[in-house]
């Protein structure tokens, strides 16, 4: 392929892509393929010979269309948000363009420079204390992640090293692998899988304590743990406290935990993955009092800050302990420029980088502050929509909403709610998923989608409506003025249906 | 940005990609830019208010291209190369346009499935024995990782838990931390600095094994590291033998290391990072005799199979040790695919995806495996004519020569090499590093870029020949007829330019 043919087909892409997003509110939100659908598409083989990319592109409509699930659309309230946006693309496009790796500061400065500066952006954007930014005259910064799993282990094995290093000095009779075995970490019961994972990766328990009854860790629960584990002679490293936990988007109590942290020379790390982005907005950035405590914090602009997948963002209060345990240096690497600007290969997993700053920067210039904060505080007005919906009607009753995610139940036993998720995920009108709060079953409603309007959620709440209708029978009680008022649209549209039959 | 201004953005991003890459041999190849270049001409804090695209897309132009050293140029002859190729940057483009997340099946299917036969046709392309395949019988699979040092960790952590598995049921008086307190991993002295790492990472120390005068790790030096180890109550885990060492691109002798590993229950990983790519070529099979032995299998298409960064193949013989090493279930990912479609994230280390089959499935049906094989071969063959330069003049020797990398020195003191490599890389006519081969200094010369051609490779030899001549005096003795005919061009454009002064 020449770079003429490049044009056409790139722009061809261009607009096979501003196309899907025009129409993806109009296509079934989930995949309706069954496993093994696609390899009955596709041949055994590579092709011999080169094919034409007309062809390829035909392919993607034909072979993989059919087995996406629209994260983009509009009526995608599974998990949590995966950010998208039209800079952000480019900005992606751009990176694959130059097709360089950032494996030392040398092998593009660019690629290290940008990042040092948009980490301080963010940094500044969500309000973080300064010794965390690059820019600060400490041994803080930032650094960008593939993803929040990542980072959590990440700052986990810095942790390992530091304790290591920490005990070894207080016991030298002690040998590493001793101390290693004694290692124990604590995060909630509420947290996201790939806390326990990265316990699990990295060879040290992971607690995973009780929550108070709005979901949040508290000090004294952590106090509790760490003096049983300490009275079994182990040794308390590492604690990852949650800004937004998945289940229910709680905020643990970091001016508790923090003390206790500080106190015991434990580290502390902030997983904030979802809800960090709303820092950008100064109103909620009271939900991270306590924050000055952390040695390490993290959140996802891919998740709710428009940028797209993987961009995970990751500052250290001092930035020695990364590099302590991860440097291995080598002469194929070495360069003259050590010290005057990071080289993050120290700061990971992985040798080899990706251009990622790039669309950080696009999405950042292209949106403002303004545009960001707009964007938070639509979907959060969004989210408040369908939890007055939910209040509204007298059958169903919210167990939880912050942020961009309700969740919520049908009164009285689980067992309706489990069937109402039931039909609502067989009817794919709606991606929703099933979630926990305490002991019930609950409906995990977010607003994910950056193409999210009121008459979607007004869409999802008739859905869950309806449903509730067939299951309960037709005793509707609501309270509040925007729901009967969608009720009535809805019975509208199905005496409408009702009639065409 | 609405859609409208997306495909306009797009389009100029698509037509600059283009020209970037149609001017990018005239680029100075190595950034001439000093540390801390960039944040002088950025802005300190993000903009309030978005910006129009058109200012962006300068930006780039002023503050980027200045700090990017062009790895895609023709005369980027360092590290190791990193694909790029036109078809896998609209493979990118697709996949950040559909911005979902693959964490599970159901999240995406055709990210899922794609992935499956993807890494099937990859397997075939390079003869990989059928039980390593998605599609065989057994237990075994590929799946796509970030980079092999992603991919050689996660390797050694399905060692690990496998290990500690196999012992506590010959030893249930041993604790697990008594035994990962025990572990021991090898490879040779030649390996990636990823491969220490991950030893590093993963808590389990790396001997690095001396090779044989070929750079090659045998199977006696393992076997004696082994015995000594066993001697002192330590438990061998982990193999990494490489297949292209980063060095001087040398092969580890399979034969002798895989029956080795097999008697003593050591996990075999083989790291074919860059040169795995050539078994494309049947021709280049033999190289990897013995790879029946392996548990684990890795090579980069990102790096030498035109697709871009990143892509990382990874296959196992037995899939069910990097699930047990990795999966921790939570509610909000449950599925009802479990078994019939792979849940790749327990396969990794994080638990989103990004859509990294499509980049492959464009790259393998535009070029076709006659595409591959003919760049595979073309590269080999420019290489080889370097290597013939360099023995044309007796000043030189080549120290090794493989695949797309000569490795080579001025004869006499390591000293004049040294002072060669400094020269050339002031000049950033073209972009080397510095290697050694055994106690000697080298450069290590790879052809890199798609774009590299036969006059970049004599372009390149007479960088290397005119600063010698510089540094040595002008007493050469040239051996070779292309020798003599290219520095018969180059004196002549030198007495050009005497000419014009």
């Amino acid at each position: 392929m020449d770079s003429q043919q490049f044009r056409e087909f790139g722009k061809a892409a261009v607009d096979y892509i501003a196309d899907y997003l025009e129409t993806v509110e109009e296509r079934p939100v989930v995949a309706g393929v069954a496993p093994g659908y696609l390899e009955k598409l596709i041949p055994e083989e590579p092709p011999q010979a080169g094919e034409k990319w007309q062809e390829v592109l035909q392919d993607v409509d034909r072979i993989i269309m059919p087995g996406i699930t629209h994260w983009t659309s509009p009526h995608f309230h599974a998990f949590f948000p995966t950010a998208s946006s039209f800079p952000s693309i480019v900005g992606e496009m751009l990176s694959a363009g130059f097709g360089c790796v950032g494996l030392s500061w040398v092998a593009s400065p660019a690629y290290t420079e940008l990042e040092v500066v948009m980490m301080n952006w963010l940094g500044k954007l969500l309000g973080l204390p300064e010794e965390f930014l690059n820019c600060s005259e400490g041994p803080g910064g930032g650094v960008i992640q593939g993803s929040a799993s990542e980072t959590t282990f990440v700052a986990l094995l810095a942790a390992k090293e530091k304790t290591v290093r920490d005990i070894q000095k207080l016991h030298p009779e002690l040998s590493e692998a001793e101390i290693k075995g004694k290692l124990v970490a604590y995060s909630s019961n509420q947290s996201n899988s790939s806390v326990e994972k990265s316990g699990l990766l990295g060879s040290m328990p992971m607690r995973l304590l009780p929550v108070d009854e709005k979901g949040q860790l508290r000090g004294d629960a952590l106090e509790e743990a760490i003096r049983k584990d300490k009275e079994q002679g182990l040794i308390p490293c590492y604690v990852v406290a949650n800004l937004g936990t998945t289940p229910t988007c709680a905020f643990d109590k970091l001016e508790e935990l923090g003390p206790v942290c500080q106190r015991e020379n434990v580290w502390l790390h902030i997983d904030a993955a979802y809800a960090g982005s709303a820092f950008a907005c100064p109103e909620y950035r009271y939900l991270m009092k306590g924050v000055e405590y952390a040695d390490s914090f993290n959140f996802n602009p891919h998740k709710w800050m428009l940028v797209n997948f993987d961009c995970s963002a990751m500052w250290v209060r001092d930035a020695r302990h990364l590099v302590e345990a991860f440097n291995v240096e080598r002469i194929y690497l070495k360069d003259q420029h050590k010290g005057l600007a990071p080289e993050y290969r120290h700061w990971q997993i992985s040798l080899g980088r990706r251009f990622r700053a790039l669309k950080l920067w696009f999405v950042l210039r292209i949106y403002g502050v303004d545009g960001i904060q707009k964007h938070i505080r639509h979907q959060i007005s969004l989210a408040q929509r369908f939890e007055e919906l939910v209040r509204g009607d007298q059958r169903f009753e919210v167990c939880s909403s912050s942020m961009g995610l309700v969740c919520f139940k049908l009164k009285g036993d689980d067992a309706l709610t489990v069937k109402l998720l039931e039909r609502v995920q067989q009817r794919k009108k709606i991606y929703v998923i099933a979630g926990h709060f305490g002991e019930s079953h609950v409906i995990r409603f977010a607003v994910c989608s950056r193409l999210t309007e009121k008459r979607h959620v007004d869409y999802a709440w008739n859905e869950f409506a309806s449903q509730a209708d067939e299951i309960l029978g037709c005793k509707v009680e609501r309270k509040s003025d925007i729901s009967i008022e969608i009720s009535n649209a809805r019975c509208q549209k199905i005496n409408d249906i009702e009639k065409s039959k």
